[in-house]
Order: structure tokens, then C-alpha cells, then sequence
């Protein structure tokens, strides 16, 4: 059963849970002076309007009526009871998913791609320059700069360039220059931190261009925050006055917060986060201040981290490998409003073709992560004979990603 | 904007055009006696069940419930109001199109997957062959024989199993077993017309296996009427007495049928066929029966073909590469119902990355060939002044395609 909002039900502010969390944010610190940065510190990067966001203690922020335009393009996006998947399982739960696999990019990462290629358009910004990996946020910063007429350089993980040539002509469809990084060093299979010291540099050395991130900060959360809004209403057409439990997969914290932040505030709703045993930043790493990439350019943030010199193995869920974790989902982690779980690739591929062999849908491996951990709870559910509403977000298909599912249908998956 | 509709609101009979088409539909003829084809001699391939719909004279067919709760899995799906891409046009037409993308599989195939595994596994089948050329109806069958919890054997054309894995991958993620065709010549690069005769021998070979077709069918056109019948409601959500001209691209028919036989009793209504100018069917083939596949194996229809012999170039829209044409669809163009038009694939690609760049969906190469009719269509409006409503079927998503998008951007397209 699926659950649709019309276009004029679609929220039109974004939630700001800044002032609702548990604790007050640490300050981003200045990577040289080690002082809280200030909004001169951020323009080389960023237009003004994203910098005030990302510190704003409004509770609600107006969408813009342009960025509503684009994001009509394919929202609302529908919430969907998982009623196959619960009667394979046998579950007592109700399984309910946000699909935000419908974006023309595949992902929820054009909901922060719009509104920061329509605020640095605004601004005057020629050109935006960002990192990727497997390519999911380079594809989507590549879609919303070609609806704004803003050129976009997206550099490339180089071992994705050469490996994952798809995400790369989807960038390029939509008139995106896409190179491979590290770019001083063609030897090098590259990594997400390295790639972002290539995009950074790019835009503070160039005038008419900034950088755009695609998940960790405030204002990218804070673009996310349409899905769990939207979610809200739609479980109330289903009836259900709450959930019990909102899971999503945990890398930098975009997907998960856009559907957990609406959240913070009902004290009965269990949040959870999933990531990768083989980059188990929220269940392992460290609370401390450190920086969001490799090279040591961009401000410090005050967040779990396994060291901004971590190189997490080659998994499949590309968008789960990050050293470190958005600020805001590290704060809840640390005050204990949030959960962490972590599994190896293996059983979160197992739970995404028990999903596709029921719901028909082809997962991401990333929101194989979330699965798994849905699934688990709906058996512990079943165990304990209780009803139980499980919301989760089903951040991405898989149809870029099938060499993943390839390997593990023939065991070849290396089950980090 | 896009016009939704309630899953209560989708339809329950699905509309069959016999009794409404201009001249009655000549009878398939047996292979070997040329007499026409009963029951009996399809019973080792169909089930009754579907025998009948494929000569029914009945202009209703109710889909059965189990149906339904599948179909409900994606449908009913959007009907959209391309806004941008009518405003960079500058045109004075309204354009809307229907999105099939959005199934499991990405395409219209599951429309009648589901109803063809539904039926065999009514009248007891175990199994299920079929062909598939790049793959869109193979994964679709995949899908659905796992939902029915039937085994599901793919011939899939030795070229493209080869070069083009992931929909194979997309197949066995559902369960399928993936073999290349031909199976008896590992040297052959393979046609759909080998591969089916591959499929047809495994299904009379065995007794607990049917054989399944994609698409040429009047069956399958019947499935597809879901599309056709929900836009109509749509449009009249939108406003829309009627639209002017409904435009779908053509290989064996099905997508296309889908969407205009609904229409074919609306006299002012305008249908027109799509197909590539390397494999005219339509536009420059002979009207005369003609074999489904190359071996002749199966019964002679009467049709537009351009051979049983005929293998068409190995353009990208590989759903596009048959010899032959639905007796429905044909039978409408021979009559002058419907307008056929055929283009080379560089100028579909044109148009398949406008409509990305616009609308932000990247098409399948098969849509491509309806949206460059719609643009040519939209831009001829323009130039009488009119206001012209069109309506297309977008069949497919492009995200196992994108190697074709590589060859166009970087100009390796050979423009056939």
C-alpha cells in the first residue's frame, strides 16, 4: 500500500532541529587559528544564505518557491507499507518506506542539491565544484546545477572514475566535467577526503565558483528534513499515530537526518542509526574535533570520527565510507537520543534481495544497511509478539550498483 | 506537475480493442498447415487463460485481485505536465507523459509479467522461458515469476549478455537463470528472433514449463491498456477534454499499444508510432504474415515485417530491433488509424538528453525515439500557432543505458 501527498501538500519550510537537540552544537573551529569560524570564513565556500542556515536557531526555514519549483519535479515522494516483506518475515511490525529513490538522480540527494545550486545562483556564483565517490551526490549536484544554468566540476574518486563508468555519463548527460582525484597524482586510487582537498581548492582559488557539499553539514540535513516531514503526514493517512522506530544507513548523515530530525523532538520514537562494520565511525570512533577531509583544509567539526586519515576497505556502499559524521547526528549518538548498529556488507546484501525478492525493488547497498537493521527488527518484534512501526528511508536504487549484487550472488563479496 | 491517482482508482478491467478495431484482426496461422491456429496448438506454450484473451471478443477483461496486488506495487503511476520542457521549447502545445519508469524493472514489461505468471501459475506451470534482447522484458518476467514463486529461464542474446551485465545481474537478483543464445552456437553474436526460437523449444520440450512473450501479442497489448486507461483519467484531472495526438516509441508494440488503444474510439484522437529509421518496420516493411522468430517456429501472423531473416544494425534501443510488428499495431497503420514516422538514433539521443536537461528523467533510448516525436510534434505546434495537446509514453528509464549516453556525448554514435 502506498500513501501519496499531492504537490500542495508538500512541506514549505524546512525543519531546523538545532534547537531542539539534546545539547547546543559545538562551534566549527578554523582549521589554522582553531577559533570558531565565522561567516567571512566560509564565503570563499559557500553564499551566504547556506552559511547563515548552517548556524540559524530558527525551528522552521522557508523553502524558496523556485526550489519548490525543481523539487516538484518528483516530490512528494511516496511512503510505502512494506506489506510483502512483513508477511515473508511473519512480523507482528508494520513496515513502512520513504522512497526517495525516485529522484531523476536515483537518490534523496537532490533535496540539498537544489536549494544550494538555487542560493549560489541567487548570489551570483558561476560555477560549483564537489567531490564524489561512487557518484550519487556528483550526479545530483550535476542534475541541480543544469536546472539553474551553473557549471558544475565534479572530481572523481579516481578508482570510481576508472571502475564505475556510469555515474560518470549520468554526470556528463547533465553537462556536468567530471575529472578523476586525486588530480596531482594519476598513481593514486584517490578517496572521498582527497577529493574534497581537490574541490575546496578549486573554489577558493577561483572567483566565480564555490564548493557544495553533499551531506555532513547543518544546512544539508536541514534540506533533507522534507522527507521526514513528509513521512509525518503520511503515516498519518495510514493511521498510525507514530513510529516506534526510524532506521536509516549512516555515512555522512544526510539521509538518515532527513528522516530522523522530525523525529528528536517525540521522546517515544527510538532513532537509528546503520553504518558499515568496516568504517564504524558512531560505533567505534572518537568524539573530537577533527577535519572533514584528508588534506586538513576545511574547519574542524566537533563530531565521531575514525581520523581524517582513516581509509575505509573498498566496500560497495561507496556513500557509507567517511572517516567522520555529521555534527548533528554525532551530538544525538553522544547524548544518547540515537542508536548506532553496524553490519558487515554481506548480511546487508542478504536483507536487500530478500527486500527486492518481495517489495521488487532494487536497494542501493547503502539502504541495504538500513534494511538489514529493519528487518532485524521486525523479527526482534515478532520475537517479542508486539506491534511495532518501523519508518526507514529508502535512500537510493540500486540500478548503478548491480556489479555489487553481481559478487554476491556469486561469492565473490568480501564480507567486511 | 503531476497528476496522481489513488491506488482505488486504478483500473480493474483492462480494455480490449478487437471488437473496436477499423477491420477485423486476421487469425495467426499454424507454421506447418498455414490453417489458423485453435486452442490446442498454443496449449503447449500458453495457458488457456491467456489463449482466450488472445481472441477474445469481449471489450472488458476484469484483472484478476492477485494481479492487482502486484501492480499496486507501482501503479498507478504518474502522469506528468513536462512544464520545462514545453517552456525551452517555447511552445504552445501541452505536453504530458505517462511514467512507466517507475516499476521494479524500470519499464511498462511488468504491466503484463505479472498477469503471464499470474495465469501459468493458476493452471499449474512450474516455469517459464523466454528471450530477451538487452533485457527490459527478461528482468520484468524475472520479477514477476519470483513473486509467484515460479523458476524463471532468460535466453538472452549472446551480444548483449556478453557486453551489457547488468540486466542479467537485475535477472538473477529475482532468481532468474540467465543463459546466452543461441545456446547450440557459442560463436553467434545472437537476434532476438534466435533467441526466442531458443525459448519456444525449452517451453514444448517440457512439460512443466510455458513459454512467455514480452510484447507483438494481443494479449500483451490487452495488459498493457492499464496505461493507456489511467492517463485518460489523469488528463481529465489535468483539465484535458482529450489530447490531440498520443505518441509512443514501436519495436513489437506493446509499450505503444499500452498507451493509444484506449484512444482508438476517439476519432480525433491522433496516434503515432515511433521507430528507428535502421529498422522500419512500420514505415517501410511489407503488410503480410510472417513468422515471430527466425527459426519459424512460431505461428504466422499477419503483419508489417521486413523479414523473418531480417537483423537490424545493433542500434542502443534494443527494444526497438524487431522484424515484425504487433497484428494490432500493424492493422491500425494498414488502415490509416494510426501515423507511423521513423528516426535515426543521433537525433533521438538529442532528444533524450533535452528531455534530461528539462525534466531531469534520463530516458531509455527506446523512450528517446517517443520524445523526439513529441519535440518535432511541440515545435510543429509552435509554428501553426496551436495549442496541441500531446501525450506520450515514457516507457523506460535510462540507468542501464547510460554506455549509449557515453557514445552520443563523446560522438561514438553510429547514427544508423
Amino acid at each position: 500500500m502506498r500513501y501519496l501527498l499531492s504537490e500542495d501538500q508538500m512541506p514549505t519550510a524546512w525543519y531546523n532541529v538545532g534547537p531542539a537537540l539534546p545539547e547546543p552544537l559545538q562551534p566549527q573551529l578554523h582549521p589554522a587559528t582553531r577559533e570558531p569560524v565565522g561567516p567571512d570564513d566560509l564565503a570563499p565556500l559557500f553564499p551566504m544564505a547556506l552559511i547563515a542556515q548552517e548556524v540559524s536557531a530558527d525551528p522552521w526555514i522557508d523553502i524558496p518557491g523556485e526550489v519548490l519549483d525543481i523539487l516538484r519535479l518528483w516530490r512528494p515522494t511516496p511512503l510505502v507499507r512494506a506489506e510483502r516483506l512483513e508477511r515473508a518475515l511473519g512480523t507482528t511490525a508494520r513496515i513502512y518506506y520513504k522512497d526517495e529513490s525516485v529522484s531523476p538522480a536515483g537518490s534523496h540527494k537532490p533535496n540539498t542539491a537544489v536549494p544550494q545550486a538555487f542560493y549560489n545562483k541567487m548570489e551570483g556564483s558561476k560555477r560549483l565544484a564537489t567531490e564524489t565517490g561512487a557518484g550519487q551526490w556528483g550526479s545530483a549536484l550535476a542534475f541541480a546545477c543544469r536546472q539553474y544554468d551553473l557549471e558544475c566540476k565534479v572530481y572523481m574518486v579516481r578508482a570510481s572514475y576508472d571502475q564505475k563508468p556510469y555515474r560518470r555519463i549520468l554526470m556528463e548527460a547533465w553537462g556536468g566535467e567530471v575529472v578523476p582525484s586525486p588530480v596531482d597524482d594519476p598513481e593514486s586510487p584517490g578517496s572521498l577526503g582527497l577529493a574534497i582537498s581537490d574541490a575546496v581548492r578549486d573554489a577558493v582559488t577561483r572567483e566565480d565558483t564555490h564548493y557544495a557539499l553533499g551531506s555532513v553539514l547543518n544546512h544539508v540535513l536541514l534540506h533533507q528534513t522534507v522527507i521526514g516531514l513528509e513521512a509525518k503526514e503520511q503515516l498519518a493517512l495510514a493511521g498510525e499515530a507514530r513510529p516506534d522506530v526510524v532506521i536509516g544507513s549512516c555515512g555522512g548523515g544526510s539521509n538518515l537526518g532527513g528522516i530522523a530530525l522530525p523525529f528528536v523532538s517525540d521522546a517515544d520514537v527510538r532513532l537509528v542509526a546503520v553504518e558499515p562494520s568496516s568504517c564504524p565511525t558512531l560505533t567505534e570512533g572518537t568524539f573530537e574535533y577533527d577535519f572533514g577531509d584528508a588534506a586538513g583544509m576545511t574547519p574542524l567539526m566537533p563530531m565521531y570520527t575514525l581520523g581524517h586519515a582513516f581509509v575505509p576497505p573498498s566496500i560497495h556502499a561507496g556513500g557509507l565510507r567517511y572517516h567522520g559524521d555529521s555534527p548533528i547526528i554525532s551530538s544525538l549518538v553522544k547524548t544518547g537520543r540515537m542508536e548506532a548498529v553496524a553490519y558487515p556488507q554481506g548480511k546487508t546484501f542478504e536483507a536487500a534481495v530478500q527486500f527486492a525478492n518481495t517489495e521488487g525493488k532494487i536497494p542501493a547497498p547503502e539502504t541495504g544497511h538500513a534494511i538489514r537493521a529493519v528487518i532485524d527488527e521486525a523479527l526482534a518484534a515478532k520475537e517479542a509478539g508486539e506491534e511495532r512501526v518501523i519508518l526507514f528511508n529508502y535512500s537510493g536504487h540500486g540500478f548503478l550498483d548491480l556489479s555489487a549484487y553481481d559478487d554476491y550472488l556469486h561469492g565473490r563479496l568480501i564480507d567486511a
